[in-house]
């Protein structure tokens, strides 16, 4: 494969013109807010490279790799400025929010525009708020550039930000769920006895394609003892009667993530399956439920892992009860027993407890979760009886 | 899907073993010309985070994201320490070549621990060797750890090193290409009027699945117009007779790239189809031969790109000829016009020249190249000669 900067947003015209039109006022909100984060921990100026960061305040992004693509923010009414390759500025132009757009070639140094640019924004002492995952070699370019000016790691502003979501949001996570539910629909049509773990994998992924997934970060299909990995990989064995199908899928839809899990058994299940099922089940119903403004996110966990503790599975529910979603799979806030993050109408997580039996079978059972004013709505409409294909 | 470290590394426990029997002594060289190169430059040691650099030198591999992964080596004889989270331990004993490893929970700051391992390694002050890409988040740690360290990016002696490689490693990229072969094979026996790009890339990744295949970073299959673009993504476009259908394809096998394209016509190819096969075809041809040690990058990229040009297409060759190939699948050396690097024996490369015709069709043509000690060899195995399917 040829080398390429990696374009994260959609290249059909029509489609980005759609989105800009209703966009603009969206990305000056969101404008808005960072600068009044930033004045409230006295950072004069934003610098953020990362492409989930890049494509939530500009609607434009380029994964930073061998040439820099970065925004300059300042924090006091200054236009913001968008720096990119010059053979990224077209498309820049095309869908950057940003309307102050600045490149230079492969023969510029880089690290001499944004000195310019840092001047004009008059950036070049005070504090820069930068990305905690910004790559070293951006870093010097930036104490190239203006060496009095003083960084500070600053994600937890831009993931505050971020974790609360807006209606077009949360309108687009729906529909990366609708994606991803047909994708697990096609999945529990393939799982019969007989079928491998990789046959089912295909045709969900296909599914998902077909129903305009623009891509699917994993497909995860575990069988029988299989399932009892809850990091295992997709394989080549195949499905017998009785087994446990745990099926964990991701896809993206205009860059917002869903990530659903459903677990069905093939031909019969035993009472230890229903059991088990049943625990997780109810532990994922009540913690769920349990969601609304101004419950913390090691509650929603406890919730979860008080049903499983108390039946006592406690030991083999070996991770968090879920995890933020949005523009990354992974994303604040973590429901984990340690998170005391606050709740707030607009926050989006996965709610995922899991059984997992060593090399016996495992059930999780994983919906998307969205807070609102009174309580929670789940993005994944897909029924989580138990089913036995 | 709940949050995890990714490994990189077989699971599979014989493979392992396997692996670490014949790899210690690979794991030893690759240590001494660290050091020894570290040496030349009057660097005291090095810390490294990434994932392909900490497979290199210990055979184990985690995703620093949340947690920091890394490894201290002194460029003096001390022994160099690996640092991983508690959780990771384990693995970590299982498959390191590095046998100091040093763990630390979530309760304990592991710029603490990194400073006793610095402290220990005498490596407090001097000069540390650290990676153009290494988060900021570490670099801080690692200033908190040891505040008059000096550090110097030192990308360029881990590229070096890892842009020659060893029998063993041209092994490892044999395989990959014969299951990427396989996969292509399977494109072109699907590859016929009426079935759509997306349902190729399925055969394709199926294949390589089956044959394998440890992971598939990308499978494109572009067909008609869309084959001109050359960074286009497979869509659900159906093939009609007399379209170019272009499959680049990569995947993985215990860790090395393949990254192999070849382009066919369906049922039937033009004058101009033909002619522009011809020149692409004659392009790689002569720039594979080309290669041989002491030649440079840069002269590869001329015999190709001269045969192009003189063709009358040079406007319509808009990449560069060819990238390193390895544990990522682009790395040094780039096969560029601009790059002056002399190629020696166990470098290993594509050789990728292409003709798009904007709105008409595109044809390219990859192979995986290592060089030998008199000339080079051809990874991938697959014929290349005008295809009619």
């Amino acid at each position: 494969m040829p080398r390429r900067q990696l374009y994260t947003f959609t290249k059909n015209k029509s489609r980005i013109r759609e989105y800009r039109e209703s966009g603009d006022l969206m990305f000056e909100k969101r404008l808005r807010k960072l600068r009044n984060l930033g004045d409230e921990q006295g950072i004069n100026g934003f610098f953020l490279a990362s492409e989930p960061n890049m494509r939530y305040f500009t609607g434009f992004s380029a994964l930073a790799i061998e040439r820099l693509a970065s925004i300059v923010i300042p924090v006091n009414a200054k236009e913001p400025v968008l720096i990119v390759p010059k053979l990224e500025e077209e498309k820049a132009v095309n869908l950057s929010f940003f309307k102050n757009i600045r490149s230079y070639t492969d023969a510029e140094n880089p690290a001499k525009l944004l000195g310019e640019v840092l001047n004009e924004l008059k950036l070049t002492k005070g504090t820069l708020g930068i990305e905690s995952f910004l790559p070293f070699k951006f870093y010097k370019m930036l104490k190239e550039a203006a060496p009095s000016l003083k960084v500070k790691e600053a994600s937890d502003v831009f993931q505050k930000l971020r974790s609360i979501k807006s209606t077009e949001e949360i309108n687009l996570m729906k529909r990366a769920a609708k994606i991803v539910i047909k994708g697990i629909k096609a999945g529990i049509e393939t799982a019969k006895a007989g079928t491998s773990e990789l046959s089912i994998a295909f045709e969900i992924e296909r599914k998902i394609k077909e129903s305009g997934g623009e891509s699917i970060p994993f497909c995860i299909v575990l069988s029988g003892k299989n399932s009892a990995l809850p990091h295992g990989n997709t394989s080549k064995r195949k499905i017998r009667r009785g087994d446990s199908v745990v099926m964990d899928i991701g896809a993206t839809f205009k860059g917002y993530h869903a990530d659903v899990t459903r677990t069905v058994f093939v031909g019969e299940a035993s009472q230890k399956q229903r059991k088990v099922y049943a625990i997780v089940l109810r532990a994922q119903k009540s913690a769920v439920k349990f969601v609304k403004p101004q419950v913390k996110a090691c509650e929603v966990d406890e919730t979860a892992r008080k049903i499983i503790t108390s039946a006592g599975y406690g030991k083999f529910f070996t991770h968090r009860t879920g995890h933020g979603l949005g523009l990354e799979v992974h994303e604040e806030p973590y429901i984990s027993q340690t998170n005391e993050t606050v709740l707030e109408p607009g926050t989006t997580f996965t709610v995922e407890p899991g059984i997992y039996l060593p090399n016996k079978f495992g059930v999780r059972i994983e919906d998307d979760i969205a807070v609102t004013e009174k309580g929670r709505t789940v993005l994944s409409k897909l029924p989580k009886n138990l089913l036995i294909v």
